[in-house]
């Protein structure tokens, strides 16, 4: 018999070497605020405009849309909204089915029921940890039918409208041949990039790819706006009906409170756009901290026996958002131990979700063989990744 | 022929002698930051507590739930995600009919369609500027059946399963005899107070007669957060009901992420709560306040033909969020030229809503004799009633 050769203490002392354990406990993710924020937000004090309108509401989402390289970018109270006006525009609706990777946050799964769609779980894959294309497109070709330029799932007899990828921790999922895999198959991509500001696929910005995309700000992002979110479009129109929606869908008039629509009042508040505002303008110090946070990590790891340090994609720049430890899957058994005692003393770490098809609300909800997904919920481990480590 | 006695100028005239007019334009209602904003926000930079947990999350709802004497209150993204999850935890499902006024903003409408309920409108008086509770006993009267407990609208053969006032710019309803035509037909009252913090009906907060009701802090109330808003309650499970579902609903454990149902990502982030219990503290100065500029305008109006101040009914304390003029019947067709006039020179004025059965998406929709509305509809006027003027 091998002998195992996994010691939890070899990741203790990794971790405590990348990380400045003097200084007490250590978040997973906590906020930075080095620089106009307090400006800013006092301006939003000062002058009144703390609201639904204002020019750091303005500036935001200018500046995303800059940043991200899309036409237009609208600022919402948080990214769960932005992924329900998202799917919502891309024509989601009543009894449609919506594939997502069943390794993804909650938020991904639930806008789409917001709609009144049904989420239908696909695999993903160990070079991303996100979707993995190949094996939904082998997956599609068996179980639908395109007909009316729609694509119907022959076992349910419903639509699949659309396909939400996540960019888990901020890694891109192989984008190309998702693009290839929607359009063969007729169906609306909708990049939840709610991790990977600052993520590249390829040279270009992540969020590009989709019909729309989304961005999240929670305290725990890389940027944090105390809660927020965006929705990224290249389509002018979509952009429009997006900023329209998220507010009271009220018809320009000097007085008279027309709408026109049904509205959902996602609007970002100006004096969390104004610490949008602030935070951005640190972004890139922010990504270059987290690279060299994730090149410390690798270096450490490097010599651990069953661990592995999870790096970004050949055909990716990450923003590192989130850094994960990969057990060896015989090592998978050692995750509660290691989780147990890096939380025992003050280094905070978490085990990635559990898998979507596994939550009571979802458990009828069509899936494919989510065999890798299955394997890597037990694998992973994040690891502190605060820009100021 | 009676001559028409009406002048625009002795409205403009009565205005200009309430109002700051030297210190130009004048809106609405503007928010006033005069007390530990600026403290308490810098507390949650400096702390990095900016997300949506936090210390003021949990001041801002205990000090709101002592202030309008509910067991429970939730602090949430803004009003309209309030009474979303009140319709929802007070059992509104797809399908149900929810009777609501005409006249009221559009958020109380589209929260029903949230849950997939169809609005039913009812009438307003004139007594209160909301729902007539008489009016509504004799209608359900005539078009409903209550059977196993539940009331069944005759005519369109769905559960009509609540009811939702709405403080009319903060004056009560008549909640009392509203009660009871809830109790007689089995229906559910949920308080939509978003304009009536500060406001009493008989003494006691409104707010503490539905089974939930709702607060709104967006820019515009009598207090800010920015965007914000709050559910109250005084079940104390349905309170705790309330908090898991504006969460992830996210079943408490040191790291693993299981979720037990759909939740709504909802909560007011830390930064906007730290507002909240800054202006919260100032809440009795601005009632104050705002009494003051009523009684004014109450004296420079009573010498002006064909205009009423409008005032709290006798059974009301009221907050006066929004003062209202009420043009007489006779003298409606000068609506228009009125608020052409003072917003020309720079006193803010404004119609009230378009009554919401008028509009594209409601057309549909079942509906009392709203003749009361209709006429209100063209009569209401409101004028500047921020808390510094």
């Amino acid at each position: 018999m091998k002998k195992d050769l996994f010691d939890v203490n070899n990741v203790m002392q990794a971790l405590k070497k990348c990380l400045p354990t003097e200084q007490g406990k250590i978040g997973l993710h906590e906020p930075h605020f080095g620089g106009n924020e307090w400006k800013y937000v006092k301006d939003c004090l000062d002058t009144g405009w703390v609201s639904s309108v204002g020019k750091y509401v303005d500036q935001f989402e200018q500046e995303l849309a800059a940043y991200t390289g899309v036409k237009k970018a609208v600022a919402v109270v948080n990214g769960t909204a932005a992924l329900h006006v998202a799917l919502k525009l891309a024509g989601v609706i009543k009894d449609d089915e919506v594939i997502v990777p069943t390794l993804t946050f909650i938020a991904t799964t639930n806008a789409i029921t917001y709609c009144g769609a049904m989420p239908h779980f696909a695999d993903s894959e160990e070079r991303t940890l996100g979707l993995d294309p190949y094996k939904l497109a082998e997956y599609l070709k068996d179980i639908t039918e395109v007909r009316d330029n729609s694509c119907f799932n022959k076992k349910t007899g419903r639509r699949i409208k659309a396909v939400v990828p996540m960019h888990t921790f901020g890694h891109p999922v192989d984008l190309d041949p998702l693009v290839e895999v929607c359009q063969r198959f007729k169906l609306e991509l909708i990049e939840d990039a709610a991790e990977s500001l600052g993520s590249f696929y390829k040279g270009r910005h992540t969020g590009n790819w989709g019909k729309l995309s989304t961005l999240s700000f929670n305290g725990n992002k890389t940027i944090t706006t105390g809660g927020g979110g965006a929705i990224l479009t290249n389509d002018e129109e979509l952009g429009k009906m997006a900023k329209y929606i998220t507010t009271t869908a009220k018809v320009p008039h000097k007085w008279n409170f027309y709408h026109d629509q049904i509205g959902f009042n996602y609007r970002l508040p100006n004096i969390n756009a104004a610490l949008g505002c602030a935070q951005l303008e640190q972004l890139p110090g922010f990504l270059a901290r987290k690279r060299v946070l994730a090149q410390k990590y690798k270096a450490c790891f490097s010599s651990v026996i069953g661990v592995d340090f999870f790096q970004e994609p050949a055909f990716a720049q990450s923003n590192y958002w989130l850094n994960a430890l990969i057990l060896e899957g015989s090592y998978k058994k050692y995750r509660d131990a290691i989780l147990e005692s890096t939380n025992n003393c003050g280094i905070m770490t978490r085990p990635v979700w559990i898998l979507m098809h596994k939550l009571p609300m979802f458990l009828a909800c069509p899936k494919m063989d989510v065999s890798v997904a299955e394997e890597l919920e037990n694998r992973i481990i994040n690891i502190p990744s605060s820009v100021f480590l």
